[in-house]
């Protein structure tokens, strides 16, 4: 079968025709539907042996792509819950125990003794081949959702959905949310927070067109970002601030920003990886207010994302390719041409479906 | 290996020595460490074949006992996150179907897919035997609380913290909780409700010994079930009511001192096997309160339960037999002789402890 | 002032000519904007004089109209955060105590020493006129919300949204609300849901156009009412069943549909006032349902309503009449010719808006 | 009636024979039963002249006090829900709105439109006297609880049990709750926490008898601060880590020490007023961790506090003075001679306790 393969660290990962792979018990082999890309494969094709070697799975050479949907192709003995042919997800973050109180609810991002973080193109066998193999675990069903759609919901719109769900109980009518950064994340979580609360929806960029996309898909006030972003959101809330932030670039001046703009007792949630700090005191920040992180997330997340996109409530704006042009997709990631998010539909993928 | 089983339908059990089992994939071998007797055993033992058979599950001949603690001994392959000799325990209910939303973060016990009620001991070979095989998504870990202990907590435990977890977050400080029937699982009632929230708690029974032991584990009030109970409830309350009735008994009569007690918004939850029913509707029961039963539990509350327990914050009584002698168990069970929880510890169980 | 009156039990209300109040220690006097119309006031007008004495209140002669909307007009001594001029909403029930811990956070409505139903427009001078006192604890604050709009929502729309905010944290991506009744109170049920949370929205109904509307309004799927409803919901829910049910209708019939449809673990909620009842046992229900109540609600849920209406998340329908037409009003409700809401408006009030 | 009046700024207070205060709409007259010291007393009797005026508030003369509870002696017009003679205690900050959703729901210490950090002997005269005037909203009700108990509970009771309260849903079992500093508020947290939650309870401090008196007030585990602390922390919890930390100290090195011992998702909370800061950063805390600081709190916590004191779950150890012997007392509290908390009791207050 074809597959996208880094063989070494930091040289040019290449098409392969390999063996199509078995799966051991506990393990499902699945047909991919499509496999999202990511700016983190392009960290990774960058990284050195000793890096890759910190993972403690295989290094390279593996196959890329870790944003995976399609179909299940054939059960390895012990597994319960999948039938032949049923469209799944997989979780790309595979280091979780298994065993401690968070994995056994589903919350595996959160696992009491996470070992790394590997899993699908990320040491292991990746998505950007004709088949993969999964740990049964990692494995969510998702109706008939065309796993086209799903695959960049496995990880930028699981992670963007874990950051917002501890915020919902907060976000009653009267109540407002601020997503910084209208990226890939943003315009996921302005979709995600207009569809699970009735909170007003603020969001804030610095370019024209990110604003005009976060409107279209349903931000109530859009903010050019400057020195006055807080003081504006403070005057749209009657002084009462934002309750909660969603940081999605992180660096130094959005933390500031969405800091000066929290309500007392609001939240901010940082997960943009621009790598600012800010300082957490008691007279650093509004009263009562508080300040998390938040990074990838579990199965029961991702089961609860892929049926907000099978009832239509969410869309990810998507740009399609066939696996044989994965390098010329990769490209145009870095090349900032997209509009979207870059899909790669192996061979005969879709003819397969249901 | 000893083990009691059920040959034939409405037949006495037999002690018999058979093969030790083996574990398949996805499968754990468990040493048992306890096994809790249960009136749902002699419930068992007194079906026809036809109700048998409604199981689905293997009929006769199978072992007995469903309150399982034990020691892994073995792990199948594909099984992630167990070692062998560490102590675990086991959800006694075996129908989910291990695939939908509440299968996957723990709470099988409301799984959307039920097959049906069986299970350990329950169509499947159960826990009054030396060893026992286990699907492994139904054992939970317990690090080092001692089996004899756990046992009962799968079963009796796990049905009382099911049925009060819903409610803590309506039981904070000066709200009132009021177990009805004092019996095993009225008891851990009393516990549970002690240590997981700061409501007082009213004991309900006509047995005066009842309730002294409910005061012994912590009870604020202690009532003589009479015609006047709701009536006292309201007075203790300053005429509120009870924010929490769960009905340990569910007869007719208990129902309907339970919706007489409650408060406007006030939760009961049944329990009870009796049989009872009460009338719902908009002028049967107090402002905006609220009727729920419940029913076993899943993965995730036994973790939870067994956690408690290592933190010796609840206890359970019991009185322990060896497996050699768990015929005369089951006649002091019936006889109503016990004092507290009948567990049936196999030949060689605690010397092979951590 | 202009005030249609109660004058003596049985008897037609009347249009009087009545001196303006003047607002006491811990009152407001409100400009009414509006004041909605309800079937609650005919049925007033067909009471006993026994039955209107019933209230502890004063009898007739009152001032009839509980939906009441306006801008404060004078603030009596002692009251604290009102200030001349700006837009209130009142709650329409006040026999709340004021001391009890549900009162001192605004869920009136579940007080736990309620006094009666009684309110304005109930015994005390209500809202169809050119102004109305109102104790200051009873109004909130709704921004820039025209009263007219915000009238219909102290009643209907709080009713609505106190019976559904409980069941929101069930009700998560992949979760089914059903709607059973796409009246006043229904239609209102479809557009919270919607926009409170991310569940499929199913609606129940006998009457093609009320489905028609609530399709309008966003719900996913629409049942004509048959014997087959809780099947067809199963068939929908792939087997799996409601999460929730609020039943605006309360018949027999609907309950035991609802009963019939919900998941393990779902939620009926019964507002509507058909006074059906349905056995409640443990096996009269599927397994760890749950039954309640929910009756008008208290200010904070109130003003969390008006702000989703400022947001403009949701709309009545309404046909506006000047209150020297309320009557003619009242003529229309009863002969159910009306498609919205009707809201009198008292001469001069839309000038006076902000 | 005698008053312990700060005249002043930075001027020795003084006990004078002052007329007795008459309430005003709105407003209650309350005989004081008990006024607990703090230290902020000591730290506003040092304030300048222009510090004080801050408050926007009345500048001294006013008289001190803010840990206040007593009786209801007289009510204001207009004011409802209280009966002369029955038990209340005092909210100690009065600068919230009064109009906002926080403020309407009893949690005024989140007022979307704080005025400032005053209220009754902040600027206002406060309960080290025999009788105070309160803004009714400010007081509740506490059934038959000693006012002498109750005092201490307004500001260091309510302040830890408001930091503790929005953990709790976090705080199931097999959770670990770490408390840093065992001082009043710390010694009262541990309290809270073994009777809120059935989580492990681990104190942290650096003196022994500070440990010693965490021990005999519930906490599992008691840890002399030091460079181990966090590994300790791990190693207790099997290197899960801390789901909750209270942070009653506050310094740079305490917060390290949190933050390094919290779980994935855990939330460290910052009450301590040490004026230390920590980093918040994506790479510089426990993945999905969260600081948050917390402040005071409002009338509906109080509630709740005193229900706890009421049903003799907490206790707080207390030494008591007349009034008469009011500077003795704060000299005894500077000079840390104290082993409770002190609070003085005016002339008569105890003979008029029901």
């Amino acid at each position: 079968m074809l597959a996208y393969r880094l063989l070494k660290p930091q040289q040019p990962p290449e098409l392969q025709d390999i063996p199509k792979p078995s799966p051991q018990s506990g393990q499902l082999l699945i047909k991919v539907g499509g496999c999202g890309l990511c700016h983190t494969d392009i960290a990774i094709m960058g990284k050195t042996k000793a890096q890759l070697d910190a993972w403690h799975a295989n290094s390279p050479p593996f196959t890329l792509g870790h944003e995976i949907a399609g179909w299940v192709e054939q059960i390895g003995s012990g597994v319960v819950g999948f039938r032949t042919g049923e469209p799944v997800a997989v979780v790309p973050l595979w280091g979780s125990c298994g065993r401690c109180a968070p994995c056994r609810s589903g919350n595996e991002h959160i696992c009491q003794h996470m070992a790394g973080e590997f899993g699908a193109g990320l040491g292991f066998d990746g998505g950007l081949a004709e088949y993969i193999v999964v740990p049964a675990r990692f494995a969510v069903h998702m109706g008939e959702l065309d796993p086209v759609l799903a695959a960049p919901l496995t990880d930028a719109g699981l992670t963007t959905y874990t950051a917002i769900k501890p915020a919902l109980p907060m976000l009653i009518p009267g109540s407002t949310a601020v997503v910084i950064g209208i990226g890939g994340l943003g315009l996921l979580a302005v979709q995600f927070l207009r569809n699970l609360c009735a909170a007003r929806v603020i969001a804030v960029d610095s370019n024209e067109a990110h604003l005009k996309l976060a409107q279209e898909h349903g931000a109530d006030n859009m903010l050019r970002s400057d020195g006055t972003t807080a003081e504006q959101i403070r005057d749209i809330t009657s002084g009462a601030g934002a309750t909660f932030v969603l940081d999605c670039v992180g660096a130094e001046a959005t933390l500031k920003t969405g800091v000066a703009a929290l309500a007392s007792q609001g939240r901010l949630t940082l997960v943009g990886a621009a790598q600012g700090t800010t300082p957490f005191g008691l007279h650093t920040m509004p009263p009562s207010a508080q300040l998390s992180t938040s990074f990838n997330g579990g199965t029961t997340n991702l089961l609860e994302v892929l049926e907000l996109a099978r009832l239509k409530r969410i869309q990810v704006i998507e740009e399609c390719y066939p696996l044989s042009r994965v390098v010329e997709a990769y490209k145009d990631l870095e090349a900032g041409k997209l509009k979207g998010r870059a899909v790669c539909i192996p061979p005969g993928a879709s003819a397969s479906a249901q």
